[in-house]
């Protein structure tokens, strides 16, 4: 069993960089010293969670991750064996190097380059055969360590926002550090080297093709430093294979050919550069990786001036300073050790996307252009919105209002840039993976919930700039032209997944509708509410559950509704079955029951999604499914028992502790949000519903800037353990009688009191 | 037959340039309107004279070269299908771009790259798709044109010493100009490229592996533009061929895919770049490409000074007004026009290396290094040394002093930085190929004639440590060890080429008793002169040849002196049979002669080696031969019979008129000399053997710098075109009774006249 672990050096660590820096001191209102010590980074490093151990600062552009899916057979998962998406997999074995700057829950395989690997004896380039076993896994906020048995060689990896620090405990004798450009988890290649100084090389390499869009590409530029002057250095590249004759001649022809008198430009679809030194028994050598996505003269800024002076000790405790300020936004009490590990590791997982694009002198690529632009505030990347406006953008409206409002502004310099908001950014990158127009409910409900301080005008414009354009000119809607005219999308090719569009058009115009309203723009609200409710004409009364039109009006045959299940293609739904969609209604749930020939039909059918096994935890249209119960008087038991049911089974403490694909965080918000008693389900609506949190008390503290109050407290009075349902709630000491809260009466009310019983 | 031309236009602007630059008049002496219309660049570029018909200044760095030796089966030869060295072939028939910065006259492929390309229609950037046949081949010059017959688009290129300019005559419709990184002659691979502009590309690639010399690698940069603005451009990169599943997802794995959203640095084994267009009929664009081996930087300085507010037109007078007047240092009268044409184009090839390697600034690489450093004079590079310290220094000596001045006190720069003089060097590179130590004669032939303006001491100090080191830290001769402590290197390896090696040091050692003699240095002299001896262990009396010697003393067997004809590997020899290397002890012809038995059993030997086709005109060892007749008094006929048959054969203005490789000019100096009446048959002696010139008269323009008088003229009295014997020679008015004439005697005596019989 992976352990987390904090040494008294770290702890001490800690302390000095708060006491060096004049931040709170840490916390000790758990039995652990530190709320960071309730992370556990290995939850989710498998079952495909797709999150990672690594070393990584909050909202970091940044991240260190230890790289263990290819080159050995011995894996258990290998990226080029099959569809992989993650740099590490808890239950793989052959590590071939820290991989620098990762993507965090996804499930398409992106980033996850810039290979440095420690090695000894006989310098070997060839990542099948210098990848190494290893053992004494420890990982927590901003650290990862290992063991490789290979080389008896302990590593150690730390992280500022931009840039990575390594720290390898060498043995006596021949020692070597390779940096690997030509593996990966990217499908893009192509790589330059150029050597600065015997410890230092420079180079960009090439990024993209995620979720297989070719056009999707985006350079990484990067500073590589080793603290220790080599005895030789070096590069490597992979030969071209030759044919006939011309393979005779050359020796290295397919193989990993050695550069050791060469340092100027390399470059290649495959290549690497090694320092080999003479160390000592024990000795540490330390390195250091600055990124940047604007140049490499940036990589070498970021690096300088956020490691200058530092060393591997000092950039640990400031990155556990940081997450630990960060995750004491939520301080719980009562409640288990393995409930509080969970809880904050989803914190965690919350926090490393969208992340921080900018340079430290504010540089940035603008969006889908070459171009190079500077911001005052923070840029952010990884928008993964399909997944995010369900749940993670509200939470992070609730406690990290600052950054939710600087993701805003960047969502709309998105638009000043490229004529569009994001639906799946990556670096600068309109990836259009997944479909709908998930920018709409984002941005409607951060301004719903107060956080105003964002060009309204332009916003509006852009929202209807999409929903109301032509599919031919429409990035974000192509079918528009079918939505726009018929109120629905047919399906016009087998797997084009029309319903799945057309059922985020709709909360998306749901949203803009509300938005139209509260700006004046009555028409616009009423058209767009109109179109919103369109999702009626997928509803079959033959089968009780939406199926797809096809282009005459009739309904798509033959139809099974449990068909897509496991990612088995579906025509008109995307990755799951039409019972996963049959519910995604949030904005009109009353309509959707009435449809279904009212209350009781409604609430015998959802509880059959969850009896026979046809919710998927894991696939965001329904992971809102089990709040729909509270929408109906007498039925609010039954959300409380499904999320708690749910969080027992999908969220725990082992490295499978998420259900699969993290989202970028969509998972973990799910979590954190029912562990914490509300959920909001109807993105764009100011609203939550509530269910019973697992803690006693939750304590959020709450920027005045923006919400007045210095905190929210959620409190519950239960003696024991097992506890399960909402007998009454309670608002700053009067009843409560509704189960579902709005945003305002939440942070107003300051203190939520659930009577359980 | 391909034919070289002359228009009216270009004429006039080249009687333009002279006008515009105050340079010299056009030359009228002869029925041709200029020198350089004797010049034919097709000769050589079949029969592997590895010449080419590109576009180049005299002793440019830049040359643009039709590139037809890939992508056809319909072609002769194919670089992918068996050894091949030269980035055109004149059989072949299928284009795929100007090659750009190339080598003339090499028997190992390199360089070759930065293939520029215009198509029409579709865009397409497989080479083996969009190369095309071509017709109408015009070259001379400074210039080279073709039609290509798959687009219907004319195509131009001339050059500046460090850029080259291509001319495309589009049709109307869609066209394209193609930039290929990936492909060309050289075996490295790899390359970056940064979009500058909608119309400039910048970029680095890698060259090297010469001869397979795997740490022989080195950078050129480049800056493309084009002079019309673009309406479409990208890039493009053959992407890495994946297996099983991963190859399902990712439809370009294994193809050319196209970035067209992206223009960042792209890198890797196989990429490039492409403009679109919309021409008019007829429509000219032009692209200049600028080069560095310093910087992109440099690489666009190039281009900006040698092209600025300049058109295709201009650049061409230019180059042609350049080689007009360097042709111009010898002037022939008498002879027939083919006999001048293969004079002119001889000259024109000694002309092309070694060319400058410095930027318009003076800066260079290093030798060994990847330092950049500052020149005043020319720093050149391509030594050929093996070949060249036989004539092609000779010549330069004689007719381009300055020149050879400046490569001089390149070498001894060479050993500056890197500790050596050179050998085979190659773009910054020591490639260590072919064997001896051949700068010795090259610098002692020089100082000998009185080009002594370099500094004789670090001269002498760099030979010394050649000649005396051990071995093992010898780089020019790693056998030293047994050749110092045995006089000989025996064989201790099947294909060592041990005698080869030996043969050379003896030469060497022989200029290097010389200049320590002339220097003072007498017991270095006279351990030098022994040394220059030992050829005599190689002589078997039973074979009358050369025969490797075994480590323990005895001759190696079983042997056959035939052996190693066409290129057949030899124990011992390299690339030929003993008898080609067996009379090659220029420095000591009665010596050998005495070994053989005396004058009678030289000369029929040495006559049967020619009747009996065991003379190889192209392997260098062998190619004084012709004159070692001439030692001896009677035979001198022989040589003047025999250089006359040899020219007529080997010689002539057919594209096959070099007998081989023209190893940067040495066959071609070969020529030059005997069709001008003498021929330095021992490097480092600075001594002539006379033989009958073809031509009535000779004038050589002298540099009063170095040989105080203004010009030689060898004259004879030939009324027949046949006449082929000297009768008697005159030197300055006086009977001249030699048939070996000192450098001094030569370039002093003013008027050399041959009277013939």
């Amino acid at each position: 069993m992976k352990r987390i672990i904090l040494t008294y050096t770290l702890a001490f660590s800690l302390l000095s960089a708060y006491a060096g820096e004049g931040g709170s001191p840490p916390l000790k209102n758990t039995d652990k010293s530190l709320l960071i010590d309730y992370v556990d980074p290995f939850i989710g490093t498998t079952n495909f969670g797709t999150t990672n151990p690594g070393a990584i600062c909050p909202n970091g552009m940044m991240s260190v991750v230890p790289f263990n899916v290819m080159g050995s057979s011995e894996n258990t998962y290998d990226k080029d064996a099959r569809w992989w998406s993650t740099p590490y997999e808890y239950t793989n074995c052959f590590f071939t190097g820290y991989a620098h700057v990762n993507l965090s829950g996804v499930g398409c395989p992106e980033l996850g380059s810039l290979l440095l690997m420690p090695t000894t004896g006989e310098l070997n380039v060839d990542y099948k055969e210098y990848g190494s076993k290893y053992k004494d896994e420890q990982a927590s906020p901003g650290y990862y360590s290992n063991y490789l048995t290979k080389y008896n060689v302990k590593t150690e990896v730390s992280a500022t926002p931009r840039s990575g620090i390594a720290r390898f405990t060498f043995p006596k004798g021949k020692s070597h550090i390779l940096l690997n450009l030509g593996e990966g988890l990217t499908n893009e290649s192509g790589a330059m080297l150029r050597r600065v100084s015997d410890s230092e090389v420079e180079g960009v390499k090439l990024l993209g093709t995620f979720c297989y869009n070719p056009q999707a590409v985006f350079p990484i530029y990067f500073v590589l430093r080793v603290k220790k002057n080599p005895s030789a250095t070096g590069y490597w590249k992979k030969q071209r294979p030759m044919m006939g004759v011309e393979a005779e001649w050359d020796k290295d022809q397919g193989k990993y050919k050695l550069y050791t008198r060469y340092g100027k430009e390399i470059a290649g679809d495959d290549i690497g550069t090694y320092f080999s030194f003479d160390t000592e028994e024990g000795e540490q050598v330390e390195v250091q990786m600055g990124v940047s996505f604007v140049s490499i003269e940036n990589a070498r800024l970021n690096l300088d001036r956020e490691q200058a002076g530092k060393d591997f000790e000092k950039i640990h405790a400031e990155a556990r300073s940081k997450w630990n300020d960060d995750l004491s936004r939520i301080t719980v009490e009562g409640g288990t050790d393995a409930q509080k590990t969970v809880f904050y590791t989803a914190l965690y997982h919350l926090l490393i996307h969208p992340n921080i694009l900018q340079d430290v002198n504010g540089e940035y690529p603008a969006m889908e252009s070459d171009k190079i632009l500077t911001t005052k505030g923070d840029r952010y990347t990884v928008f993964s919105l399909w997944d995010t406006y369900r749940n993670v953008h509200q939470l992070l409206t609730l406690v990290y209002p600052e950054r939710q409002m600087e993701m805003v502004r960047t969502m709309l310099d998105m638009y000043r840039e490229h004529g569009w908001l994001p639906k799946w950014e990556l670096y600068g990158r309109e990836t259009l993976t997944m479909e709908g127009d998930p920018s709409i409910p984002v941005i409607v409900d951060t301004w719903m919930k107060g956080l105003r301080d964002f060009d309204v005008d332009l916003a509006y414009e852009a929202m209807y700039k999409s929903a109301t354009l032509p599919g031919a000119e429409n990035l974000m809607r192509p079918d528009n032209d079918d939505y726009m005219s018929k109120g629905y999308v047919p399906l016009r090719e087998q797997y084009d997944n029309s319903v799945s569009h057309a059922l985020e058009y709709y909360i998306a115009d749901f949203a803009l509708s509300r938005f139209a309203a509260a700006l004046g723009k009555k028409k616009d609200a009423e058209m767009f509410y109109k179109r919103s409710l369109g999702y009626k004409h997928y509803y079959s009364k033959e089968f009780g559950t939406f199926r797809p039109i096809l282009p005459d009006g009739t309904f798509y045959s033959p139809f099974n509704p449990r068909q897509g299940e496991n990612f088995e293609p579906n025509p008109g739904f995307h990755e799951g079955s039409s019972w996963n969609y049959t519910f995604y209604v949030p904005h009109d749930v009353y309509g959707l029951a009435k449809l279904m020939g009212g209350k009781k039909p409604f609430i015998d059918k959802l509880q059959m999604v969850f009896d026979e096994g046809l919710y998927d935890p894991a696939n965001e249209p329904d992971i809102a499914y089990a709040h729909l119960f509270s929408y109906f008087k007498g039925e609010e038991w039954r959300t409380q028992k499904e999320t708690q049911r749910l969080l027992d089974k999908y969220f725990t403490t082992k490295p499978d502790g998420i259900p699969g694909n993290d989202d970028t965080g969509t998972m973990s918000s799910w979590a954190i949000f029912n562990m914490i008693g509300f959920y909001p389900d109807c993105p764009g609506l100011p609203e939550y519903t509530l269910t019973t949190p697992v803690f006693n008390k939750v304590t959020i503290r709450l920027d005045p800037k923006w919400y007045k109050e210095n905190e929210l407290v959620i409190e519950t009075n239960r003696t024991q353990p097992g506890t399960l349902y909402i007998d009454k709630v309670l608002l700053d000491g009067k009843k409560f009688n509704k189960y579902h809260i709005t945003h305002d009466e939440l942070v107003h009310g300051k203190y939520l009191k659930f009577d359980l019983k």
